[in-house]
């Protein structure tokens, strides 16, 4: 089961020659979750080898052009592709109205079937559910009606050792209670502890995306102990009232944000352009907090699937 | 005085990781003309470190996304920079009525006027005009009503060799006169010849800019001796029947109009991302015109200043 979440761009709003708009792929088990769709986004996952029948849901933050103008030119490929899959896209209020304005003049034969999903910014909502992953949105402070987003691994059973079955050999009638917990019984009345019958099941994992927001710790309740938090830094420390006239974060105050909600590891981005050497920013953000890294175009980050011992196991 | 174009993008529809979508910028003499405008064209002009403010002119040929959907990053962009300089687009029926759709949701407060010019697909028109360079639309024949540009510099006057005027030395209200070919007495009556004030005038250049378009040899009158053709190529020779059907040209087909034409070079590109190797289509024009050249991004191809002689001089 691979989590990992792969940089497409991470530039702020005015692109470079080394970095491209904003963008996150998240895969959950070989499901791709596009995040953001700045301009460039198919090329990139063209360049990093995504195949773009894949994607089924996009959820986009807000309504700056950065983060939304790469939809039109990845709505129209799909179409060329012959995509057939329902496509879903997750966006603040206007997003819809926007998208079917602009879908009169092109491609308004698309080959699938869209889906737009409305949301506020003003709350945190559960707005995607599946067998693997539950996302949340967590509303941001920015210049217009900003959604994060969490998205965490659903809740996973313990797995039952497939030797065991064989030895004591266990009906499939008693397999559903065994893999929530119960101990098993066998014929002759001997009782086999569950711990010996399972392994623990896997750790819940989490990735949160955090932009664009000014520094808000309303952000930290809904990302508490999260394995890998993306957090906007668009600004150094001595750019700071630069940040907050544009309602920006800097890099210290990703960390900052970072170390209150107990994160694994922090992740800065969205650079401004007027910045070519970001280790300045990943400097500024390790005296807060240890575990940052300054993302590149094309990096890909993974949590590693970790089962949960308990006292028992 | 520069006359050049740099290709930023050679796919069509579909990008790859090797090729951008449509979109050319000509230089004639340090002003530059954006033609078409695919998804991604403000990162190539990043690339290709072109300054954004020194555009002042995009010519749209049609309304399929390829050749368009970078127009909304690039809007968005030059406000971000500042932009005060007035931007002109030019482009067909219903491009200026997207825009401003568009323009509802996005950057409505844009730092600098924007003038929407609009022409037709059905006849040729003399678009634009300075004392550099002058624009002509070419009806092309496509699914969507899409046009062609011929760019070509304007007529000079002869220019008068500073060393003459000092030598006979000739009065600033006789250079008008003798630029214009007439020749010049002294004060003593003698006959100076024109050609000994004078050099010829330098040839006017031109460029045709021919995408995306069915072969129909009703391109050929506009384009007449044109130094460089671009005329796209979408297909192989093997896949015409599939060029017929979308409307696009196959490699032999542009070159024919190159040599109907007799086109100075013939450019080639918007290539089917189904070709990896496009030496093939090069090889397949090359048989009908032999100065052809497949395009890859970033090629600048430019037309030298040659001055016309004439018998006299």
């Amino acid at each position: 089961m691979s989590f990992s979440v792969r940089i497409l761009g991470s530039s702020s709003a005015l692109p470079t020659s080394q970095r491209f708009l904003p963008a996150h792929l998240l895969n959950v088990n070989e499901h791709f979750f596009l995040i953001d769709c700045g301009e460039g986004t198919q090329i990139q996952l063209r360049k990093y080898r995504v195949r773009l029948g894949k994607i089924n849901h996009i959820f986009i933050s807000h309504m700056h052009g950065d983060h939304v103008f790469g939809i039109f030119g990845l709505l129209s490929s799909f179409s060329l592709l012959g995509r057939e899959n329902k496509l879903h896209i997750y966006g603040p209020e206007y997003l819809e109205d926007m998208l079917l304005d602009h879908l009169k003049y092109f491609r308004s034969d698309l080959t699938y079937e869209l889906a737009i999903h409305k949301f506020s910014c003003h709350h945190s909502a559960n707005i995607y559910s599946d067998k693997h992953v539950e996302v949340f949105t967590i509303p941001l402070e920015h210049r217009t009606p900003a959604c994060g987003f969490l998205f965490r691994e659903q809740g996973q059973e313990r797995n039952i050792r497939k030797e065991m079955i064989e030895k004591y050999m266990i009906p499939v009638s008693d397999i559903v209670r065994i893999k929530q917990g119960a101990d098993y019984y066998t014929d002759k009345g001997q009782l086999i502890k569950n711990s010996e019958l399972t392994l623990p099941p896997f750790r819940q994992r989490s990735y949160a995306y955090c932009s664009d927001t000014i520094y808000t710790e309303s952000i930290v309740t809904y990302i508490q102990g999260v394995d890998i938090l993306f957090h906007e830094a668009t600004f150094s420390s001595e750019d700071s009232k630069m940040a907050e006239a544009t309602s920006h974060s800097t890099a210290s105050q990703a960390a900052e944000i970072a170390r209150k909600a107990g994160a694994g590891k922090l992740l800065i981005g969205h650079y401004s352009s007027r910045y070519k050497d970001i280790q300045l920013l990943e400097k500024q953000a390790r005296e807060i907090f240890q575990e940052t890294y300054a993302v590149q175009d094309g990096d890909l980050y993974e949590v590693p699937q970790e089962r949960i011992f308990g006292d028992n196991d």
